[in-house]
């Protein structure tokens, strides 16, 4: 567990905070994470990575010389939002482009699309190579919808070398693309980890056990053991890994970089006693050992785990690999000086300032208060069930979702109450509403909840007050937008399996002539029906896990919030609306 | 706990040798530790540090460029003997001669200091400069015997330079002194950790709960209080430091380097919290921070707990404190190439031939088996109450005794059933036994009870069966030895306690007429009564924690197993002898 805190909810702005103090001459803060302290050098491709807190050195202490140029930082264990993601690219993309490189987890993927989108609009030229190394998270034939984990040190390892050879953005692609194909990963874990503020950990592993295949987001393993030796945990890492070696790779006389990863609690004298088993079983099978690494490069606070990574090399990865670098965590060889961003922009946090509130008829700013009742009536819900959703979460997911639902309605909240007391209409306070939850929450859910609010603000608009059809046509825009993103239809086991039903049934009630309350309130007993379905052994959109279709057992999280979301934003029509 | 095990007797080997294959360029294998992978350029002093295992990066991790020559590794919270500070020591001397520097605990202290001796004997000169930065294990007036925390890393790399300076031995000793006068620390724990291979943790931290003034070797803090949020212990920490500013500093306009420390289980994450904290209290108090280091630096295994040291710095500490740096786990700046050793002695582990066993006369190795059979005694019931006296010592030690005897109860055994079998006299039986003890136990126990036994078989010799007074004399010469090397008294509450009513009585019985057997069982039952009779509010020799005194409350576990072992010795003699 977290020990040190102040309020929670402040944990990874104050990490964040912390680490730029302690590190000034290496690295700078900027909107959205972290950039080097050193300008892009012209004409370089800038390497972006970034992810959730709670990882560390991943992503902040990469930040460096011979690794990324930014990164972006999201919440603890939840993705940064396209915005934060943007804007730390931004603050170090020069002609030569963007490549965005990062674990591949569900909510990184959707922000930082989101951000790539946004930088081309641009004409920022913006490329993506997610890591995919962790060998246990899907099978060989989907090796693309495998997590990242350890790995992504030598992914980015990869495409630092790449970018600070001069390479172009395609080049660079290609590379760390190639790289990545040839890093591969295996872990296991002995302890759950508990999240700043949380009163019990993610998940357990039973004493006396081990769980096979665990990722970094404290999601369980997916076989558990008895726990094994030393040596017969190094036997069993460095087995499953030669199971799968690059096809064009004979293990016998390749050459390999080796990283021992520890992911929090299992110290660096464990962690010697892993790498002595590893490289006498690598050494045996003919591999050569190329400076291995053996200490914390992707943490999961204070779980107790383990990582193997191999990265096969040829001459130039090898040359990438042992290339120097100098981050805040990660240095080795002798790095060349570069020139120091001027002054004027070395702090560049300094937030925007708010957007004036557009003009809005006074029909459409009185009802700004009911869509802000809705808002804080489910940020209250959230703030009551929020534990428990984390509990639904840790089942099968990284256990975020109840934090990250409550970051991101408190944001929601709070900004509808800015834009209700400047006079907003009832679009903007939606719309206003949905991009500081988008911003605030990060993850899978702050980018769908945030998109889905701001479609529904836009349809709904600031020129009149907002008829039964209007709701539910914004209604069904919203579902829209998040299918769109999110990529889920039904029978996927998301929230798209209980939003749909409420937004078809909310209007065919509205059609048929119900109040907008009461035809709301069936739609959000259907939608509670619907999200209680989605309990069986299908696999979540977006996550990498099939094999853990056969231990699922509990609804989907996200359905269950969107469904009791519903159930008080019914309430509190119920009260404020008389159509 | 560790997860990561083999046989937990073998952990600290089989981690030293993993971490050496981790790091052959930068480090190599030499008896008794590691030592830089280049030689000590001539003329310069050579400086070496030590200590226990489980403290990672300290000690071996702080070997290279700009810190330490070589690191002494002894077993898990042990201290290495002397004969591997010795061994590390001399693989790394030049004529300029070495420095001893490492935390100042009471089995280092002991160890070293006869490492210490034997060098000079042989005209290496050596001198020692022991860390004592932990402000809340001793009180001003009292700082010699303060011990050493995560302000060793600071009090390293003054040594370091002032060696690579080319100052000589002297100099270094002076600069090395001054600078551990100008290093302060505070520590504060929120749960203990678990030996590799105990069944539970050497202590624990009530839940909500702050222990003030935690060790680094488990010894659990001396003030408990709520647990504080993070600003608060930020606060806490920099209050009490400055409280105990060195005489000639003013804070204000002063320059400090600064050092968070994690134990283990506080993670990265949570020290950027409290560094900004600190940073803030000190920039407020007109203290400039020059170049922090936040992370891990001396650790506890998983134990949860986190230190703040300040250096106060000048000119040249600060030049020290800047200068580059390249070892396995400390890394600054650009560090200029040196000569590798060569090859020939870079691994210099092969372990010299026993010596031959000296010619006996056959009455002395006939009693030879009567040596074997008391120490085997000692060894069987070490094995059944290791547990017991380890958790004795956790509650005011660092609960190492435990393992600590097993180690040199099994080391001491073997030798002499080697011995035996070799033919040896009683004197050399005992001789061997002791000097296997002393180098395979570490710590305090094992340099006493490997000295003790050396004495006892120096006067009983090989030429002739041993008479009662011979071993009454035997025993005698066994307690001034003790009494000489640990410095302790009667009235100390340690085993010397127990020791000096053991034989003395033993004397007067001998004496008086009665068989050995006979007076031995007197003599031990004395030592009982004398080692229940420690139990009360002293501190226990050299250990620097005065402010235990108000709660101790049980016995010493060193008198405990002496008074035990000499019961058990009473046994065999009472089966295998007649006189």
């Amino acid at each position: 567990m977290s020990y040190v805190l102040n309020d929670p909810a402040d944990f990874a702005d104050e990490s964040a905070a912390g680490f730029v103090a302690a590190h000034r001459t290496l690295v700078r803060r900027v909107t959205g994470g972290v950039a080097r302290a050193t300008a892009t050098p012209a004409g370089q491709v800038a390497v972006v990575i970034g992810g959730g807190s709670g990882h560390y050195p991943a992503f902040a202490g990469l930040v460096g010389a011979g690794l990324a140029h930014a990164a972006a930082m999201g919440n603890v264990f939840a993705s940064p939002s396209a915005q934060q993601i943007y804007s730390a690219a931004k603050s170090v993309a020069t002609d030569a482009g963007v490549l965005f490189t990062y674990g591949n987890y569900a909510g990184d993927v959707l922000n930082f699309d989101q951000a790539e989108k946004r930088l081309n609009d641009e004409g920022i030229p913006c490329h993506t190579v997610r890591v995919t190394d962790d060998i246990y998270s899907a099978s060989p034939a989907e090796h693309t919808k495998r997590r990242g984990i350890a790995g992504d040190l030598a992914v980015f390892r990869a495409a630092a070398w790449a970018a600070e050879q001069g390479m172009s953005l395609d080049e660079v692609v290609e590379f760390t693309s190639r790289a990545n194909s040839r890093v591969r990963s295996l872990g296991v874990a002995f302890s759950g980890c508990t999240l700043p503020g949380a009163s019990g950990p993610l998940f357990t592993v039973p004493a006396g056990q081990m769980a096979v295949g665990m990722g970094i987001h404290g999601e369980p393993g997916i076989d558990v053991v008895p726990l094994p030796t030393a040596n017969e945990i190094a036997a069993r890492l460095v087995a499953g890994l030669l199971e799968e070696v690059p096809h064009d790779i004979s293990p016998a006389g390749a050459r390999a970089a080796v990283i021992v990863n520890g992911l929090g609690a299992v110290k660096s004298e464990e962690l010697f006693i892993i790498y002595a088993g590893v490289e006498k079983l690598l050494t045996d099978a003919g591999i050569t050992v190329v400076e291995p690494e053996v200490g914390e490069y992707a943490t999961s606070f204070e779980m107790a785990g383990i990582s193997l990574t191999l990265f096969w090399l040829d001459d130039q990865f090898e040359e990438a690999w042992s290339s120097p670098s100098y981050t805040p965590a990660y240095r080795k060889g002798v790095v060349a000086p570069t020139s120091k961003t001027p002054e004027s922009i070395r702090e560049s946090t300094s937030s925007e300032l708010p957007e004036a509130i557009p003009a809005a008829s006074a029909e459409s700013a009185a009802a700004g208060p009911i869509a802000q009742a809705v808002i804080a009536a489910i940020r209250d819900m959230i703030e009551r069930d929020a534990d428990e959703l984390g509990r639904l979460d840790a089942i099968a997911g990284d256990g975020d979702h109840g934090i990250g639902m409550q970051r991101g309605t408190r944001a929601a909240a709070a900004a509808a109450d800015l834009a209700v007391a400047g006079g907003a209409g009832t679009g903007t306070v939606l719309i206003r509403a949905g991009d500081a939850w988008a911003d605030k929450a990060g993850g899978t859910s702050g980018a769908l909840w945030g998109a889905a609010l701001r479609a529904a603000g836009e349809r709904i608009g600031d020129e009149r007050a907002p008829s039964a059809s209007d709701v539910s046509d914004a209604v069904t825009a919203a579902c829209a937008s998040i299918k769109s993103y999110g990529k889920a239809e039904v029978g996927d086991k998301t929230m798209v399996d209980a939003l749909v039903p409420f937004a078809e049934t909310l209007v065919s009630q509205v059609t048929a002539g119900e109040s907008l309350s009461a035809a709301w309130t069936v739609a959000a007993s259907e939608a509670t029906r619907a999200a209680d379905a989605t309990t069986d052994m299908l696999p979540r959109m977006g996550r990498a896990r099939p094999h853990m279709e056969k231990s699922l057992g509990t609804p989907d999280p996200g359905a269950i919030s969107l469904a009791r979301a519903m159930t008080v934003a019914g309430h509190v029509l119920a009260i404020t609306t008389k159509n």
